[in-house]
């Protein structure tokens, strides 16, 4: 098998599909794109759910044939086999800090996001978690969401007035996290940063200047 | 800094310390433990939110002081200085795998059990997610948490009739995540697998034949 003989299948609008195309525009990596349809539930025809029966984007496959879904196990690969530039750290404590904040951003800001979008979405009754399993949707999660939203923007301006970048002086995989759930708040909730976050506006223009940010 | 002057704030009763004491048992490596008393309320103490402003365990404490949180962060930094018996796998395309398998067992698994009891116990209202922010008990998820708990034993069951590990053929991370979910569900929430669930009870006994179990 060659490493470097992979493909991507993803979706233009999915936040999950972007997080990784911003990864690869930052490492200069280009492979296959695969579009996957989501209007036309594209992700849950047997050809796509024989790829990843999760039934969500993105997946890596391999050359040989091995699917690899969730972004951070597609992140984990792609470093592997492209060291160069580091977008998860250098050092064992680097590492660690980038999974953290990483972690942190979708847990505190991407997740809330989702669940605001996906509980009040009309096209998404029934299915208010992705994947092959229909959940209800809570509409007391939207309401919940959208202040753990604000919660989020309150947190992320305090920490970013003190570094450069969401996990210290190196921009990261935790920034590629907080910035495409600010920019889907913003768009799928209406619930930009607030006004006076100065700190998330300076850090927001400096990542904007990078050409990683039209992926 | 020495890298192996370490030590590990958390509470017996736990799960995700729980996940960090297996894997340093698996490991074979030794740290001193302070203890977090949850019960007492400790982790909300000005003493232990200095050390983790989300006021949860665990918390690494490198010998420069740095806190490290949140689980996988944890395993990353000790596997990074102890690689010996890899727990996060060995090569690329393993390391993918684990980081996918492990993920999908917090997602699928942990964390619905998490979510149906902190949305149900009395003494976590005003708290129903983990952190410095309160939020309000919402408990439609505690059924929706139950019916994901099911949903995850079929899946896992059907997952390990292939396959003696779940990330593949060597016990990882994956496991101790899979495993912690499952014992939690059963205790908390009185939600052990079904009697059908064969694959899940032969890999169950196999991992609990070894000398991590009790960690």
């Amino acid at each position: 098998m060659n490493p470097h003989d992979l493909k991507l299948y993803q979706s233009a609008g999915s936040p999950n599909a972007r997080r990784v195309r911003i990864f690869l525009a930052e490492k200069g990596i280009s492979m296959p794109m695969i579009p996957v349809d989501l209007g036309a539930k594209e992700q849950f025809s047997d050809a796509y759910a024989a790829i990843n029966p999760r039934k969500v984007v993105p997946t890596l496959v391999l050359g040989d044939g091995t699917a690899i879904g969730e972004v951070p196990a597609i992140w984990r690969y792609l470093e592997e086999i492209y060291p160069e530039k580091p977008l998860l750290g250098s050092t064992p404590k680097e590492k660690a800090l980038v999974a953290m904040w990483e972690r942190r951003m979708e847990q505190e800001g991407f997740a809330p996001t989702m669940e605001a979008v996906r509980n009040a979405a009309p096209g998404l009754a029934g299915r208010a978690i992705a994947g092959p399993h229909g959940y209800d949707q809570i509409p007391a999660l939207v309401e919940r969401g959208r202040k753990r939203v604000a919660d989020f923007h309150a947190d992320l301006d305090g920490l970013l007035a003190g570094r450069p970048f969401v996990a210290g002086d190196a921009f990261s995989v935790a920034d590629i996290t907080a910035r495409v759930a600010l920019d889907f708040a913003a768009k799928a909730l209406d619930l930009p940063p607030p006004d006076g976050a100065g700190s998330i506006a300076r850090w927001y223009a400096a990542i904007s200047a990078r050409p990683s940010t039209d992926a």
